[in-house]
């Protein structure tokens, strides 16, 4: 790695503050930019980014990488806006849940301007958002997976890969498309059960019923409920991007629900426990893999 | 509260044996018993209970306050097996996680005896179980529902309310048919969600498929499916002893997820923005309530 590489962070929400941070004290230059003046100033104070600037386009200009950490319409809305900005030879990378769509808008606006996208997703986040819910061990020991687009050099794609393995995250290399089906899967059908689930407890006009509720739900209910506390338009904009993956899940899901709804309406208990010890296995299996990972 | 009341605790699993540690230091005498000798050796070494025996009947003889601390077959079960073991005016209650059936059962064993019952169910656990999971905080502000009978003294509700008390735990009295529809919406639906949840994205044929959806799923999917790592046999049982009420909010929970899955379908993201933004809310008042309770 050049110990004098520019890095740019654009956007400083909760992944951009934080990869910030969690750069502190590496090799990088960090350069970054945010829309509010105010809140590019507080990276500067805070440790986030080492020089920051009024116009992004001045930030683009001397960046080597650059990881777009923007809502996704904004990612596709920046890299179109801003194509010519960047040198020649510079990397492009982003931090956007589907990649299908945005690998293919980089390669639209950047490949004719001689630079190089990279798709990025790090399996990381919480339920809050914004610079104030950042912090520096947000992606330790977390998943990045990182996407190459037909014409990106090989340095290109590892200096993208260099820059999260810095901190401590692990990389893993896969087409757009596995990815969006991938993410439907892991992440994205959480969020449409948990509201689901939400909606089906807490959704409930009788105050009465409503106030027993609230005594009643335990840590099951917080943990399980817990991703329906994210962002709204982030989730739109996620499930908008990644429909036809997502509803293939959805329907996946239905199907599994409606197996064990059947069993519980006709009081099958021992095809029941069957089918608790096989979950139990499942998510203990995993559990064991993460945590030895 | 007798500074001398015996209390005796039946059960060393995780509630059982936090239970006894709870109460440390306490103004309880903490007489207790369970059915591996091992167990109770470990529980009298360990400051969980202050007093044991190998014969059950004596325990229970010598208990003011006795807590069940069984699977809801067992404390059925004991109630039943030694109804004349106690002596008159004694109290029985339990943690049980159904209450109408295991109320009902108290009534018809004990009241001919003179021994008092009271349904007890504490919403406090994680997804471990046994001894070795046991923490005394676990019920510091948890919340216990109590149900009464209706030929229990006020004496022995409030010795069973005194005890929860006493240990930071907030009580809220409730009707057994009441509890257990409550009890289906805040935790018992779930468990069934979340069982779904983590075989359509685990319950996988393909290896390098699974390989690829072990890499994705990050914190999102551990929480949501944290709770499929639960006892599969505990949940059987009361889904079993709460079948009606269970498959009523089944069926809610399931209308909830149609229409989202056709807003999706349908590709109406401005009603599934709004669908989500009523999640986040519904989840973040909750919250809240929990935070400030």
């Amino acid at each position: 790695m050049n110990k004098t590489e520019n890095i740019a962070i654009i956007g400083f929400g909760l992944l951009g503050a934080s990869l910030g941070m969690a750069l502190r004290g590496g090799n990088y230059h960090r350069l970054g930019w945010t829309r509010r003046e105010e809140v590019r100033s507080w990276a500067l104070e805070n440790d986030v980014i080492d020089e920051t600037c009024d116009d992004i386009k001045n930030v683009l200009a001397k960046a080597d990488l650059t990881i777009l950490c923007l809502p996704i319409p904004r990612i596709m809305e920046y890299i179109e806006t801003y194509a010519a900005c960047w040198k020649p030879g510079a990397v492009v990378s982003d931090i956007g849940s589907v990649k299908e769509v945005i690998v293919n808008c980089g390669e639209k606006f950047l490949t004719p301007q001689g630079v190089n996208f990279i798709g990025g997703h790090p399996m990381a986040g919480t339920e809050n958002s914004g610079p104030d819910a950042a912090f520096s061990t947000l992606y330790a020991k977390a998943e990045v997976f990182v996407t190459k687009t037909a014409n990106c050099s090989p340095d290109a794609l590892n200096s993208v890969k260099g820059l999260w393995e810095s901190i401590g995250t692990k990389v893993v290399e896969l087409e757009a498309c596995k990815h969006d089906d991938l993410v439907a899967h892991t992440s994205h059908i959480s969020h449409i059960m948990a509201l689901a689930l939400t909606e089906a407890v807490l959704d409930c006009d009788d105050p009465d019923t409503l106030a027993l509720r609230y005594s009643g739900c335990a840590t099951g209910f917080r943990d399980t409920s817990r991703i329906s506390s994210s962002s709204p338009s982030m989730w739109r904009e996620i499930i908008e991007n990644n429909q036809s993956a997502v509803f293939e899940v959805v329907k996946e899901l239905s199907k599994r629900y409606k197996n064990l709804s059947e069993i519980i309406e006709n009081k099958d208990y021992d095809q029941l426990e069957a089918e608790f010890a096989k979950g139990k296995k499942l998510r203990d299996d995993w559990m064991k893999y993460k945590n030895n990972g």
